[in-house]
């Protein structure tokens, strides 16, 4: 059988459900950013899916804070790897974004300290330090792995749950 | 008590060692690579330590190898996030790298698969596949998060096994 010359497939409701599970479920996220000169860098964080964006509570004093402040374009991969068999074949989420953080004096900052706390209740401990603040990111596109040759594109709308009044 | 100006502290061996140890058990990372624009992505790869550099065995057709064949710059992360707790206690590392195919038809790709297939056997499904290659890290540097507070710069030295006919 020959392979095909592009391994993307047409994105279809099981590739978005995949999608939003693996964001709903993630607790932390690969986040890359760029450093001086356009040099990539990889480091974790903590994550929160917030339903068509993603969160993170960071230091400015860390070394993403201050790329992202530099220059906002990132990227992010949530799904962890299986444990066991083959790292490549657990699902996993690429998506490209652009962070914008939130003021610490803000309402909003406030409410999103609620929402992070119910998920990250550990981040008490540092929560009022003054070097800490969110960053949001605004999703830009995503390409979704559902394990070997399950390769799939999506855009922000694929990445929202899809019914606010359903039973999702 | 006042937090300091710079989070880095000397790098020392105890450092080195959890560093190595983190290269030495990954078998996965992820990889931070540059797109079309200088957008970054971020992607999962099967990996291997070679001892002073970084090993993954990829399809030409995969977003990470077509950016890497366009720019060479990248940066990996290692060390899994713990299971509990908070998810950023667990200690990680994140590696500046530029990257190196290695060619198919070359003795170095003979001998990288027997060291390749050793660590991931699983790959044998897919390793006569004539898109996949292995790229070959060499590191420039990386940042060692060893939890909370614990921040370290290394170098290419302080990444190889120190003593090779030691007891490491």
């Amino acid at each position: 059988m020959e392979k095909p010359a592009s391994p993307i497939r047409p994105t279809d409701d099981e590739a978005r459900k995949l999608a939003r599970g693996l964001l709903a479920q993630a607790r932390t996220a690969a986040l890359a950013t760029l450093t001086e000169g356009g040099f990539p860098n990889a480091t974790r964080i903590a994550f929160l899916d917030l339903d068509g964006a993603g969160l993170a509570f960071v230091s400015a004093l860390s070394a993403h804070a201050r790329a992202l402040a530099a220059d906002p374009r990132c990227a992010l991969l949530v799904g962890e790897p299986s444990a066991k068999g083959d790292p490549l074949t657990g699902p996993r989420l690429s998506l490209r974004a652009t962070a914008r953080p939130v003021a610490r004096s803000s309402a909003e900052h406030a409410h999103l300290m609620d929402l992070w706390l119910a998920a990250h209740p550990k981040s008490r401990l540092y929560a009022g330090f003054a070097d800490f603040r969110f960053v949001m990111f605004v999703w830009r596109d995503a390409s979704l792995n559902g394990g070997f040759g399950k390769a799939f594109e999506l855009g922000p709308p694929d990445l929202r749950r899809a019914d606010p009044g359903g039973n999702d």
